[in-house]
Order: C-alpha cells, then structure tokens, then sequence
C-alpha cells in the first residue's frame, strides 16, 4: 500500500463536471489500495472574480484581509470535491490549511511554511478516509492569522505535505502530460521528458519553464520528495521529478536511472537588462549598486561587469531582474545617482534568457561548444553569459530568442517524431 | 465610550455598494466614540449559489462538508467589509467564527453555541480597532470541526458576542425600519414599536414575525442584551428590545418604560394541522401519539384533545406542526396504527395561526373578550386555540387570515395614521 499525494490545480476543478472528474481519480486511487491526500486550487478563475471584488473596494494594501478572502476559494473547492467523491461511494473528510496543520510565517500574500503537523490528516487516512487539503493556504504561528503561499502555493502544500506525511509520491496534476524538453508553443517537435532530477528541475524551472514552481521543486529536492507531473486529462504516466538518482521509486523495475546528457532548454522573456554606465571602477561600487536595487525589493538574476576602459577609472556594470521589478530598482538606482557616482541607466525590456539544462553536461566537456556553434549559425547575437555545474544561460534579444530556441533543442537531439501537445500552466 | 455590536445581513452587504455603504456606517458609529464589533452575513444570493454547485454534485447529505463549503461566504462578506473600512480610514480586521471563540457542538448545519471565548476580539477593540466577526459559523467543541448554526445564525453570533462581550447594546441591521404591529404586506397601517420587552418578542418571534430568529431573542433575554431593530438604509431609530423593565438603555433621558397593553399582531401560514381520529380513550395514548411524532423530529405546536363521545370509549386528539415536517410525520403515525389502535388521520394544510401579543394582557381581564368578540364579528371560524401568560392564540382557515389579522390589529387600536414600508426577512 502506497500513500499518494495528489495535488489538482483551479482548471482540473473549474465547475462541477471537472470536481466530479476529479473524484473519480481519487476514489480510483483510493480503490487501487492506495492511501489517498488529496491538495486542491480554489476553482477556475474564482480567484480572479475574489481579486476583482476587492478592487471595486479598496485601492489600499490589505495584505492579511486579502489573503482572509482569497482564502475562501479552496474551502470551497475541497468542500464540493469531498461531497463528489462521497457521492461516489467513497469517504472523504476536507480540512483547511489551518486544520491540517500548514503553519507558516506572517508575510501574507507570500508566507513561508514553518512547519506542518498533519496529525488530522494522519488520523483520517488511518481511519480508511480519504482527505482532501485546502491548497494555497497555512495559519501563521504567532497571530493565528490566516496566510497564502503565494504563486505556486497549492504545489508547495502538497509537497509539504508529502514530505511530512513521507508519502511515497506527490502526483501534481495540470493540463499538459508532463515537463517537455521545451516549450512546444515554440519547438513543436519537444518531447516529453519521463524523469528528471530534482537538481535539474530547479534550473528548468528557474530559468523560465512554468510547468513548476521553483520553490515546489526546490521543497522537493531538500526533504526527498519523488513528484510525477500529469495530466488530469489522461491516464498517461507524465514526468517523473526524482530527488536522486538512488531514490526508491524506479520508472519500471529493474531499469538504471541512467541521465541524458540534455534534459531541456528553457526560455524566458519575463526579465529586462539595466545597464550601469560609467561607474567609477574602485572597490565596493558593485555591492554599493546591488545593494540599492535588493533594498527596492528585487531579485537580480544574471551579472556582468565590463572590463574598464584603460586609463577612464570607469566601468558599466550590467544585470537582469524581472520586468515587474523594474521601474521601481530604476528609481532607486537614480535617487542614488549622486551618491554612487556612475553617469546613467540603459534598461532594455526587449531582451530574452535562453538556458540550456542537464546533468550531464557536467562530464561532457564538448556542450558549450556545441551549444554556442548552434547559436552561431543561428545568427543570434549573445548579450550576456551564465553557467552553473548544469546549466548554461544566455541573454539574446527578445525577437531572435524563438529561433534560438528551435536551434539549440536540435543541436542536442532532442526533437522528437511527432508534434507535442500544446504547453500550459497554472497560476496557483 | 459604549460597546456596540452591529449585525448586518446579506441583502446589506449584497454588492460592492451596499459593502461600502456598511463600512461608512461602521465608520461613523466608531468615529462618535465607540468600541464597535460588526457582524456580517455572506453576500446577497451567494449562499443560494453554493447550495446550487452542492445540488450539481451530489444527492448525499454531507452535512460537515455543506458547513465547510457555505462558512466560505462570510469570509469574503467580512473579508471585503474590513478592505472597505480601512479604505475609509478606519483600521478593522476581520475573524472567522473560530478565531472569534464561538464554540458550538458538532451537530452540523444546525449547530449550538456551548461556549464564547472573544480573546481575540476583546484585543482587537482595546487596541481601538473595529473587529468584523463572520456570522452563522463556529468551530465544534471536541473535533474542531466548522459548524453553521442553522438559520437566522448571524443574528445569533450578534448576541452572542454582545452577551460576551458585555455590549451596551447589539444593533441588528435589516431592510425594514424595526417591528411592526402586524406584517404590513397585511395590515397596511400597521406601525413601528418603538420598544418592546424581549418576552413579547419572543411570543411575536414565535408566532411568525420573521423580523427576528426566535433564537437570537431567547439568547438576548437570556443574557440581558438589549437588541436595537434598525434599517441599514436610513438613520431612524427602530425598534429597542429590552430584556427586563429595568434594564439600563432608555428610549429618551427620564422616560419611564411603560408597557401599552397590546404589542401586536402576528400570523403564521407555515403549520398543518393533523387530527388522529378514534383514539381509545385511555391513559398513556396521547403520550405515545406524540412519542411517534417528536420520534420523527417534528416540533409539535398547538394541541387539542377533543372531549370522548359518551360510551364511544374513543376520542380525536388534534395537533399543529411546520408544514416541512409533515408528511414524516404522518408516515411514522401511519406506521403505528396498529399498534396505537386509532381509525384514521386527517391532515390539513389550509391552516393559518394568528397571535396577539401583550405583556399588559396579564392585568387587562378584558383582552380575550374584545379579542373573541373581533373574530367573531369578521366572520372568522376557530379551530384551536392556545394561550400563554402574554399571548392568545388561534387557527383558522388560510383564506380567513388576512382579515382576521385587519380585524384584530384594528379592535386593539394598533391601527396608525399612515401606511407602513413593507415587511421583508433576512434569511440567514
């Protein structure tokens, strides 16, 4: 007997026809011998209409009212799928984050799981039950106020979740079959990737893929989690997510984990450039400017410091960080231009990250050069330059970045036969 | 500095609009010096709305799911009211029925408060902030289980609070100006009282004045919480319902409270009467009749047990009860015919229930004289007939009411000058 966490998001469980479907898998699940938890996403786009309401109230910042309202969605989500799998004969229990014991941090709209003590969530499924979890949402430990995760928050709950109840796999369930070795809106010919390490996840979900969200993966990876993306549409296996490659689940018995040397490439449009130009080239100046943008809140990816111009004592320092952070690290950066001493600002949205992710490159000497000869012929033009152990990023502007893209996924042999199913993702 | 708890129901908080227009009225009463707690329904037809998605979904009773799904409405409503109050200026936050401390037993969908524990409450407004409190829910005493108690439960968590809290007084918001001698859809000069003993409301309660939930005014007599009936569209005074005589809040400075003889006139259309015909006239029979039907959880009303025709050895015991529990009733006694050993049953819905109320009836010898004497020169037949200490009261023929009710209002005096707004109910 299994115990299978199983995670459904807002479009699995849109109206009553997607709840029923939706609890036909669990109590199938269920029946299987399998112990079932089940995490589920406020329905559809109700989120939006809760999001919708509070604007016509309020233009303020009402961070803990609003995550008391957006917590409304998954009650009754989880209350309706709980009555759909009774329905079917099944017994299911819903337990809010609170009551499952999801306790958090209180930075509302964004907390961090503290710790989780799923002793009702336990005693249910001892009892034969099936539990259903609201997704999304904890209880801070100190105010015993009602907090969200944030983007990604119902993926994190379940993996959390898994991780304390050492469930032996965390379904998470979308609208595509899996993670693809790119996005087929852009390589129509990607493939579906059967496994994956938790190691290489992160990277691909770093660098752009949406199917996961980073701190999903990242929670996975650190507490041993093994996650299999699916689709709510089918029955196919997805993408396994294995925390390493001894993990004791196994695709088929008796098969190696063996690692391509390539998992995927990833792409991303979501980051603007901010050039620094003509600050004065003397100790300190790099941390003085990346310390004014991290106190205006935003999160700085790729670095590149130009070499100083012989004898001008000055240098421009470039970086990337998300488009929604921008303005306000520009205004930032100019109040304290006087100060720092450097001559002006570029910012450049039109720009796009390439990444290239796999384990193996880490014994294959020849991938870079294979991917850059790829981007070469190409003709796409390089901005800016990353590596880590498995993965290689590149900056190119944003109108050449499709075609870098379909070039480096075929350099590396990863094009399929036929065409993928189109790429998506979900917001919570 | 007064402590005021103010209830308002879904029909005021139905829309942005009505939330906003709530939260300036929230705003002025703590802007005049106030410790103000607010209590608030879910959204107009938003209830009606779950209730629809539970009907798509399932045919089973879930009553733990059902409290879990519908407690999801007020926390939008309160949620929003909070955004709404701060938008003004005012500093409010808002608490589900389990962080307010409303303990109820675990019997869902109909749930009773065992224990109110406002810790958090209580911190709140000594803090000088407004609490908004989700009304109708609670959490269970020993599974900490959601509850929802059932209807007119907001007006019940009001009181409750109030009687915590020790509120000067608890405000209960609705879409009419207060209680009227009569239902003004009938009697269309019926008038507002201005202020009314909590006995006398609960015997109008009881007769079928929807205005107020009999529980909410057995909670407030119980607890001495003065109730203030108001409009939540107009500034008028409504209509005070004082626990005892002596209670502390006047009407106007030196006014003594002086009880006229009549409060006024209630009707009921929502009871059935049901007669057992030829029963043995022997001890213990009405006892088992009444065993069966309390057995199938029906509230018996009005009885009468008609004199045995001499040497018959056999009588008819007729009795009243909510017209929704019926048929079950009628299906458990049929069930024991045998063994009860009466003839037959009748039933009939065609019944109408009308009341007069007055605390001075107890020294006005004449009452029911002049009472009698206006029924019976309207022409209106009676059936039964039931009287306490402050109230008489008799069944008709459903199509006798209304003018029994005109008849009736207009013997006592209670007739005004002018035609009364119409008379509406809250339903949660």
């Amino acid at each position: 007997m299994s115990l299978i966490v199983q995670k459904f998001g807002g479009s699995s469980v849109a109206d009553a026809e997607g709840i029923k479907r939706v609890a036909k898998r669990v109590v199938d699940t269920h029946a299987a011998g399998n112990e079932v938890v089940v995490v589920v996403s406020a329905m559809g786009d109700s989120t939006d209409e809760l999001l919708d309401l509070a604007g016509q109230i309020t233009t303020l910042n009402n961070a803990r009212e609003m995550d008391m309202l957006l917590s409304a969605g998954e009650r009754i989500s989880m209350a309706l799928l709980a009555m759909a799998i009774n329905q079917l004969g099944g017994s299911a229990q819903s337990f809010t984050g609170s009551q499952a014991g999801m306790i958090t941090d209180a930075i509302h709209g964004k907390a961090r799981i503290i710790d989780v003590s799923p002793h009702r969530i336990k005693t249910a499924i001892e009892r034969g039950d099936i539990a259903i979890v609201a997704g999304f949402q904890g209880v801070s430990q100190d105010s015993h106020d009602i907090t969200t995760l944030g983007r990604g928050g119902s993926d994190t709950t379940a993996v959390a979740l898994a991780a304390a109840l050492e469930a032996d796999v965390c379904e998470i369930y979308t609208d595509v079959d899996g993670v693809y070795t790119a996005d087929p809106r852009v390589v129509s010919s990607a493939q579906k990737i059967e496994k994956i390490s938790s190691e290489e996840m992160l990277e691909l979900a770093a660098s752009g893929a949406k199917i996961l969200h980073l701190r999903c993966v990242e929670y996975a990876r650190r507490f041993g989690v093994p996650l299999h993306v699916r689709s709510s549409f089918s029955s196919h296996e997805g993408t396994w997510v294995l925390p390493s490659p001894d993990d004791k689940i196994k695709i088929q018995e008796g098969e190696p984990l063996e690692q391509p040397i390539i998992s995927g490439v990833a792409h991303d449009r979501s980051e603007a450039k901010v050039t620094v130009v003509g600050v004065p080239d003397i100790p300190g100046k790099a941390a003085e400017i990346f310390g004014i943008v991290a106190g205006a809140n935003s999160n700085i990816d790729m670095i590149v410091q130009n070499v100083s111009t012989q004898g001008s004592g000055r240098t421009d320092i470039s970086f990337t960080l998300p488009i929604i952070d921008g303005k306000e690290a520009i205004d930032a950066l100019n109040a304290a231009k006087a100060e720092v001493g450097f001559d002006s600002i570029d910012y450049d949205e039109q720009i796009g990250k390439l990444s290239l992710i796999g384990a193996g490159m880490r014994s294959n000497p020849g991938v870079s050069h294979r991917f850059f000869e790829a981007l070469h012929h190409a003709g796409v033009n390089i901005d800016m330059i990353s590596t880590s152990e498995i993965r290689i990023s590149v900056v190119t502007s944003a109108k050449l970045l499709d075609s870098a893209v379909r070039a480096v996924h075929a350099a590396f042999g990863l094009d399929g036969d036929s065409e993928a199913t189109v790429y998506g993702g979900t917001g919570r």
